[in-house]
């Protein structure tokens, strides 16, 4: 394994000392192991919190900032946050208009958060993110899994809530957002976790891994590699096929890396996949590309795509300020 | 090779492709290879222009945008663009008040930005960079390369181009920038140009290149690998060996990957890093940390140290709106 780390057991620790460093806008809780908003909390806000496993990086803690989350609580590696830290994050976020909850779908995370929940003093709403078309059930979830739109929902929820809108205004939102939105993975070759020390999985030469998710659990099938053309149908099918979208729609599509894989290349797959877009009538009225929901240092990219009307794109166009996401701020 | 691509020969145009689809507030001319900034050219604005080899994105063609670049002209992976793109890169954005072309220090790069500005109808001024300070002279230059500070040369003379300055005054704050700058890089691994299909270089799995360039060019060691600490203690030494900082001075600081080190490692280096430069007595104040100024899929990082005034804090914290860097618009 070759990774700068200093012991494998501090990293996440150690990764947050480094944001902390860079970003003197944040608050960083090392003993809590949060990170919030410098302003947290804002009295009459919603709070938005999420969190989840460490190792898709920049999310979640490189979106917290105005505009998107107010607290972030990042597990260790592919380790879901304790109910102890979500209830620091709750708390430090809470301006005395309920907190909203961003829960990615597996089974520690839910479990986590919903502990976290009862024992908070303020009105939660725990809003579930399972975009992931791939498979229904997985070794880390039942039902599907959260990936990519997680990004989206937390933009646009974290709009919202800016704007002081109440807390199931934001809730409804969100999990609106995610309703709208499908996502779909390949992995190339897997990710390596500094404890384990070796690649997560084995994939041969020519063989990808077609539906992975974000933690190199399997996804539907080990395929043969091919062209870039070929893969981007191979992952604009299921997307449509899992939720239908009209001639005319239009959407919202993120080209996400999982951390190993070039920018140069998803800008390929973004040109395939916008061509199968176009012939399905489909509208790309925003669109995103980059490692953005990463599985450390996996090649591989997933596809997101999201229905949004006039009001989403108002949201989703509102100034951000984070330190993986920013415009007009 | 694992890859998301069709043909070998073809990347650099279907990425181009999927920039100009991604990116409508750009005009990419898949014919010159060049992409443009959409109101180019602005009458009075002196327009700057950089390229370089593909491969090293978001670098040039992800910081076209207000507040930076007028045009990139991408070359073909690790090939420098050839002199007929340059000009029309040239011609593109030519407001009436001359051309700042911003050129990394590579023979070919050098060669061929000096015959396009020998046939430009218009005033250029060229700009060198060359902050690289691991090796004096290597397979690619006469003399020392250019690397992560090309994109605080870039950022800080397109903000102030971006205000109405004259040729001179742009030309010599990009040069300024230039000269407060020194870059080091450390590689993990080789990255894998689509045209050879394996790996630049062959590293031992306990083995580091030290000093590496953008393109797997040899640096000055190959040495064991060690904890991060040890690293950036090793980066950090001859940074400030080559350009020596009084206590007190202030900085702006990249840490950079090289495109396959994910962003979790380069907040540990951060980590370090800032209390190496704590120690020093130096003042950390700005940073980024991110995959800016890439090698494809290399696992590594570069540390690229500027020491600034108010008056190139001021122009950094400028808006800037492009595809890879975006802050204020």
């Amino acid at each position: 394994m070759k990774k700068f780390i200093n012991d494998p057991d501090n990293v996440v620790r150690e990764a947050l000392a480094g944001m902390a460093a860079a970003h003197p806008e944040l608050r960083v809780d090392l003993d809590e192991q949060i990170i919030v908003r410098a302003d947290a909390p804002r009295p009459g806000k919603v709070g938005i919190v999420s969190g989840g496993g460490s190792g898709h990086e920049p999310l979640h803690g490189g979106f917290v900032g105005p505009g998107m989350l107010d607290a972030a609580c990042p597990g260790e590696i592919f380790t879901s946050p304790v109910p102890d830290q979500i209830l620091a994050a709750t708390r430090a976020v809470d301006g005395g208009a309920g907190v909203v909850h961003i829960v990615k779908n597996y089974t520690g995370d839910v479990m986590n958060f919903e502990l976290a929940a009862e024992d908070a003093e303020t009105e939660v709403e725990s809003v579930l993110v399972d975009d992931d078309v791939a498979v229904d059930g997985s070794t880390w979830t039942a039902g599907r899994r959260g990936t990519g739109a997680t990004l989206l929902v937390e933009k646009i929820a974290g709009a919202l809530a800016e704007e002081g809108a109440p807390l199931a205004a934001v809730a409804a939102v969100a999990r609106d957002v995610n309703a709208r939105s499908a996502s779909f993975a390949i992995a190339l070759t897997a990710g390596t976790t500094p404890a384990a020390g070796k690649p997560g999985f084995d994939l041969p030469e020519d063989e990808i891994e077609v539906g992975v998710g974000i933690h190199g659990e399997p996804g539907r099938a080990r395929e043969k590699l091919r062209p870039a053309r070929e893969l981007a149908a191979r992952i604009v099918e299921p997307v449509l096929a899992a939720k239908p979208l009209e001639p005319g729609s239009e959407v919202i599509v993120l080209v996400n890396g999982l951390g190993g894989t070039p920018l140069l290349e998803l800008y390929v797959m973004f040109d395939e996949i916008s061509r199968l877009l176009a012939a399905a009538g489909v509208r790309i009225a925003r669109s995103l590309v980059g490692n953005y929901v990463t599985s450390l240092d996996m090649a591989g990219m997933s596809l997101t795509v999201c229905r949004v009307d006039d009001e989403l794109l108002r949201l989703w166009d509102a100034p951000v300020r984070t330190a993986g996401l920013r415009w007009g701020a």
